[in-house]
């Protein structure tokens, strides 16, 4: 059994530890560690989708354990919702080191529409991609394409 | 249905857009694309376990569902799994830009081991976190110290 005071000693070196990795954030404005984790989703969804375009394009070899493996890595990043890493006033117009459009936080928006069709593609493409190539090539144009209605209404050019 | 032609455009516009993250890595160095990717799985580890750790010194008020989303979160970044993201070579006496030892790829590296000893501690914080405080409390240190535990082994000082 733990005392509380083990616990709470645990919980500070928890706190500590995680600090660290917020420190080594390069950028250290307003919001900083939120963007750093909305960021780093992006950046998983960017790898393993690099993984299945590369097959989807003839560049790399078809491998379907890779495949769906790649595919069940996007599925689960896109499974994270972290809606305290999207504070309203963290948009490109407030603060520094991010793309987001303050569109995001419009009444209007439609960003959750956008990213249930999203989770439905993703969906489509871990069903398909450890099947074979054509497959692969069948779901992915649909990930694709709602990375891209997405990117195109809510994320600044560079 | 998809022409194949329309697959391949498809397919080429999302590896032209995924590519868009990767040319903007900070890091431009040998494996830079793939440090990035590692990291930004330890950035929603750092991020999910940020907001649980903050409940447990009681830095912030306990909500239980905002502790079972964070280690659900925690959870699912967990299960993600990029073998072509540690590739023999990204270690901080090869390559710029990580803090990941050359221990990790010895013959005699436990990394699976730790690895799984942390998957074991998640999915217990997981079943505990969304219960009540105490819950959290008792799970969470569990999973600190299996962070803290690889970081000894195979994570270099900053």
């Amino acid at each position: 059994m733990f005392s509380k005071a083990r616990i709470s000693v645990a919980a500070a070196a928890l706190v500590a530890m995680t600090g660290v990795g917020f420190a080594a954030s390069h950028s250290q404005g307003e919001f900083a560690r939120e963007i750093k984790a909305r960021q780093a989703q992006m950046t998983l969804y960017a790898f393993n989708l690099g993984i299945l375009g590369a097959m989807a394009k003839g560049e790399a070899e078809y491998d379907a354990e890779a495949a769906a493996l790649a595919a069940n890595n996007l599925a689960a990043a896109k499974s994270i919702w972290m809606p305290t890493a999207w504070p309203a006033g963290s948009d490109n117009a407030s603060v520094e080191g991010t793309r987001a459009l303050p569109a995001i936080w419009a009444a209007d928006s439609d960003i959750g529409a956008k990213s249930q069709a999203m989770g439905e593609a993703v969906a489509a493409l871990q069903a398909a991609a450890g099947t074979d190539l054509e497959a692969l090539r069948g779901a992915i144009g649909p990930v694709g394409a709602s990375c891209g209605a997405c990117h195109k209404s809510f994320r600044a050019e560079e």
